[in-house]
């Protein structure tokens, strides 16, 4: 069986994407958890002893080690039928939306750092936030419209709805403006039986981390949390 | 045939990418230049026309538009023979160095800026440059030493070479240090066809473009540039 290494559940967007993926699609995977250290030294250690990069998520497959969502993804594909779009140009668009989150959308990342358990309000929007914010509507908008929906892709829920699931947690999380067809997608993902798990058990969480949580008020005010206290 | 839109071949890391991957391969496309403007709204607009995120590189094939490098990669994978390795655990190793590479090494990637004719020397080597300078050489050592080399993944070029390449063009221009077998991969991609036509280009570009040339400046002191003034 695959074993996925992730950290905390509120906060870590790259171990969700991995997580929600193989969830949604039925495969079965244990799940370790190493939660965030204060002590980045620390951490790094810690880290280096299941992934090359001292980074998460890393998935283990024997003796192979794939390390990064996006490679994970690929690698699931050789194996699993649906993780990406069966149509060959939907498949395409699949893939260049993927990459493009997985490279890019630094000010949404920096500004809006995900946090599933809080609620907040941006202090600025400033122009680039702005602009990443309207890059993910017309990309929600755009997939939902040329595949047919109800997923980015068209019928399924494949890699390309699991790379922007965190984005999903932050529009909640910071109740970000989307428009039409993108506003609906998002509530369609949070009822998903997967992101409603994820959520559950980040708000179970104990370990919370100073760093994240600083994150959040850095560039937002917080108006709620959903953490019993 | 395909069309590849790019940018100048001096400064656009990702446009190399894709560029040497077709290159190397022998795969027939048309190159399409847009060079990077001062005005950066000017230049959005312009690039808009070809790029649904506004950014370079583009692969066009017929009605397919796939936008980001590593999107090109997997989507050329598919009619293409040769684009990852054709051993599992190589191709699982090479898509997981190539995803580190598409969404990390950052602070190589601000100090150490690809400008493929100048010679520069840091000014400061930060201890996170260092870092992403030691992980460089674990990963090149890594994959030459497991694989069997000459190249990162096994015996032929593939895509996670590609993805590498634009390291490559740093380490020359900023005289990084490699150890080992790391630094005569080095030598032996400056020394490929495509790497050489690529370099000799990016010298007779005319197309300067001052925030790039500014990026090398902010954190280097140039010692030398291979361009005739």
């Amino acid at each position: 069986m695959y074993t996925l290494h992730i950290a905390n559940k509120n906060y870590s967007s790259w171990s969700l994407r991995p997580w929600i993926l193989l969830r949604q699609l039925d495969i079965a995977f244990h799940e370790e958890m190493h939660p965030f250290q204060a002590d980045i030294q620390a951490q790094r250690k810690n880290y280096l002893a299941f992934s090359p990069s001292a980074k998460v998520p890393v998935l283990q497959d024997g003796q192979t080690i794939v390390w990064d969502s996006l490679a994970i993804a690929e690698y699931l594909a050789e194996a699993h039928a649906g993780v990406w779009p069966e149509d060959r140009a939907a498949r395409a668009w699949a893939r260049s939306a993927s990459s493009e989150m997985h490279a890019g959308f630094p000010h949404l990342r920096e500004r809006c750092t995900m946090n599933c358990a809080v609620r907040a309000t941006p202090k600025t929007v400033t122009a680039e936030l702005q602009q990443d914010i309207e890059r993910v509507n017309t990309l929600f908008n755009q997939g939902l419209a040329r595949f047919g929906g109800p997923f980015l892709g068209g019928a399924a829920f494949t890699a390309v709805d699991a790379m922007y699931a965190p984005v999903v947690f932050r529009i909640q999380t910071y109740d970000l403006p989307m428009q039409g067809a993108a506003a609906e997608y998002v509530s369609r993902m949070l009822a998903l039986p997967g992101m409603q798990q994820w959520y559950a058990q980040a708000l179970q969480e104990r370990d919370t981390d100073d760093a994240h949580e600083q994150d959040v008020v850095r560039y937002s005010d917080i108006i709620g949390d959903e953490r019993q206290q």
